[in-house]
């Protein structure tokens, strides 16, 4: 068993992450289905963890799970015009079942506004009916040219949210919980990433929508990746599939409906956001195994005082900490030091005859490698010490990056500044500019604006592309 | 809202299903999309409680989950012979991908063994990988001509586990212990329904299995309803995608594979297997609402310290009960208890003005509708008594089901009474028949072999098609 080589992230970030992945076997490639990637076990365990997180949030805030159909009649998808021409080029059609050739194909969803929108009409008739708030975990299929392990794959599972309501304000008003009160805790204190929170540009907004908003975060080569959007959708699903409600005063009403969801390009912004040079780093919130013991031995009589040792200790730590004690006597020490760095566990308690004598262990922090990371702990209070531990280094995770952010989020005044900016991190500027000129940002910088975020300036400031004087700002950056 | 009329059981006992499911509000058709069904809220809801139960029981024995794509190129179905003949017939074809058409089609999976062995046949190396052992929890599609919400439906939700090991033995101990120790106990101890343990014949087996093992339990008309299967694949499948290992001898030899799932169908046995004439009845354990709290009131003053009151009870019952408090203002407290009791609700306990003034409050059992489930409980100890009779509202409903069950099996020795007794409920036969038999008897009784059972008679006795002496006895009976 060689160990995997993991490219150096300053020498080619793009690669580092594929290594990064395949070190700690997060994913396998579906060569076979055009797009595809298997979630290996490593990798799907954090989704389950970040699917827990974020179930129990979305169900705090009032909402219910339900499933809706995999298959969408085409000619749904058709009845939203903006939404028609955004999905179109990404559909899986059905073209024929068991054998027979379909009148009227189906498409596989690419998201599911409109057989959501379908029955919600038929569900809503009064306005006691209302809000109605239900969730969907599934999967979902898009076509993609260029595929990257889950930051971009033709089908990837997620949760959408679709929600209808009486009025524009308590669309307005889900649609801003769902951002702040839902993902933005969620990302924040689950995978200890700082986002950025703002509005979407009509550009870039959701095909259908009214207003997106989005959570961004900045990944370690200084591009921005959409963590979650949340969609403010007016009453355009509504016209478009009919969903009305008799109010109070006795007239029928078209409702106002939201949507938003994450994806599992989560597991790649949590792998691009900590991880380093020496392989995965896991947010010990999140983490499948957030502690795994090695215990050391050179012979059978070694072996067994040691795996004595280390269930004694273990014992204390269940429904306190998800660990994994690595008894395998195949492999060295070191090989597994090795490993459980590799695939991010974040501590790692050595056990040897040494330690065992003098009633101690050795702890060691995945985010802090070598020396600088590793102390000697008693045995008594070791409990406490990791579950404590854990925290600190969810905490100094969350802390790193929100610096790395500050130190890669620029002022820029003109282009000739934004071009040296989003070659490094985000770009902070004045915008009053046009679709077209997002375009031709686009073009020539290979940039976008990420988000027009709520904390805006007091002051005024010249239009970076225009000139012309605006209080707007907006963050540029590349993306993934 | 009228209430929904649900037809008696012995009046149309297929009416009366279709008509709690409604009333319960469980499910909706998708006409739109053809043989599938939404999982509303209240219907998903118990979804995930199953999920919750057999993923723990599932993790606790070993397996970890993973995610395998939804599409299957269409060759890999035909590389194994039995295989293909049981899915062509049933599969959803995929022929464009964003307006482009396909040299290959793909299907949508009917189930995964073949994308899986696919990946298997690469990650299996050593007899150190092995066991293998994966479970995914996913969407399926079979194009099925005759639809049952539930019971049958194009698209079902499902969890499908597919380990690799090592001997032959090896894997029929994995097969028979997820029998066991998973869907065994989960079905009988959490959706409170005793079921019948054994082999399928040859005719009835999984295609490509060696063997297939299923669990099979009683519904309220006497059918039969597979609740779970797992299979022992033999190295059918190790051998049609090559899943090879070297061994400790230093030789490369093909694996053995299991495969087993249980399906949203168990939401089907749930309805059919426990409710009455009232609506919905749902097991204590796997309730997403426990006990419903009524306060009755007449006026704001009333309905103030109703709801007060109300607040301090169930302030006692977080974490212990999964509760509601139905404080609608604008329905009858008659219309919600008969509401909560179409919906299957365990309990409900009912709160007034003079339960307030004498600290009592009603208790009312929903698997004893009427006078002979309620009494009066104190409020001081409710919270354990509440507790301890969902216990025994678990317990009960079990124990009615077996006693069903048991008044409903019958010995047969002949044709005839093959005949009368698959009209009532399980027929137990001796039997030596073939294939051909089997199907003879499904034609002319409509009745099928469910299982060759566990349980096994110490004499022999004839087999009532060839009337040759035989010491193996089947259970034959209608199936869902």
């Amino acid at each position: 068993m060689p160990k995997d080589i993991i490219t150096p992230r300053d020498k080619d970030y793009s690669q580092w992450y594929l290594d990064v992945i395949k070190a700690a076997d997060l994913a396998d490639y579906a060569e076979v289905v055009r797009g595809c990637i298997v979630f290996k076990p490593n990798g799907y365990a954090i989704w389950e963890h970040i699917q827990k997180a974020l179930d129990e949030r979305i169900k705090e805030t009032g909402h219910v799970n339900a499933y809706f159909p995999l298959l969408i009649p085409k000619s749904f998808i058709t009845k939203e015009a903006e939404h028609v021409e955004g999905f179109a080029p990404e559909l899986f059609e059905i073209s024929s079942i068991g054998g027979d050739v379909l009148a009227d194909p189906y498409v596989i969803r690419p998201t599911s506004e409109t057989i959501i929108g379908h029955f919600y009409a038929q569900w809503i008739n009064s306005w006691r009916d209302l809000p109605l708030l239900i969730n969907q975990w599934a999967n979902v299929m898009r076509h993609e040219k260029r595929t990257r392990p889950f930051l971009r794959t033709a089908e990837f599972l997620w949760q959408e949210g679709h929600t209808v309501h009486a009025t524009e304000e308590d669309a307005e008003r889900e649609t801003l919980m769902i951002l702040n009160d839902v993902y933005t805790d969620f990302v924040e204190n689950e995978m200890a990433l700082p986002v950025l929170r703002g509005r979407k540009t009509e550009k870039e907004k959701f095909a259908g929508a009214l207003r997106t908003y989005t959570i961004e975060a900045m990944m370690q080569d200084g591009r921005s990746l959409q963590a979650g959007t949340s969609h403010n959708l007016g009453q355009n699903f509504a016209k478009a599939f009919d969903i009305t409600y008799l109010d109070k005063d006795n007239t029928l009403k078209h409702a106002w409906t939201t949507s938003w969801g994450v994806t599992t390009r989560l597991i790649g912004a949590l792998i691009m956001a900590h991880s380093d040079d020496e392989g995965l780093i896991i947010p010990p919130r999140l983490a499948p195994i957030q502690v795994v013991l090695v215990p050391i031995f050179k012979n059978d009589s070694e072996r067994a005082i040691a795996l004595e040792a280390a269930a004694k200790l273990t014992a204390q730590w269940k429904g306190k900490i998800r660990f994994k004690v690595d008894d395998r006597d195949y492999v060295s020490p070191g090989f597994k030091y090795n490993e459980w760095e590799t695939r991010g566990v974040p501590i790692r308690v050595e056990l040897g005859p040494r330690d065992i004598e003098k009633n101690t262990v050795a702890v060691a922090r995945r985010d802090m490698p070598g020396k600088a990371g590793k102390v000697f702990v008693s045995q008594e209070s070791l409990t406490e010490y990791l579950v404590e531990l854990l925290e600190t280094i969810q905490k100094a995770l969350f802390d790193r990056a929100f610096q790395f952010r500050a130190d890669h989020t620029f002022d820029v005044s003109n282009l000739e500044e934004l071009k040296v900016a989003v070659d490094q991190g985000f770009a902070r500027a004045y915008w009053a500019g046009t679709t077209e000129d997002e375009d031709r940002i686009q073009t020539e910088f290979k940039a976008t604006v990420r988000a027009i975020p709520f904390d805006q300036p007091t002051q005024s400031g010249r239009c970076i592309v225009t000139g012309v004087e605006t209080t707007q700002q907006v963050i540029l950056a590349r993306a993934y």
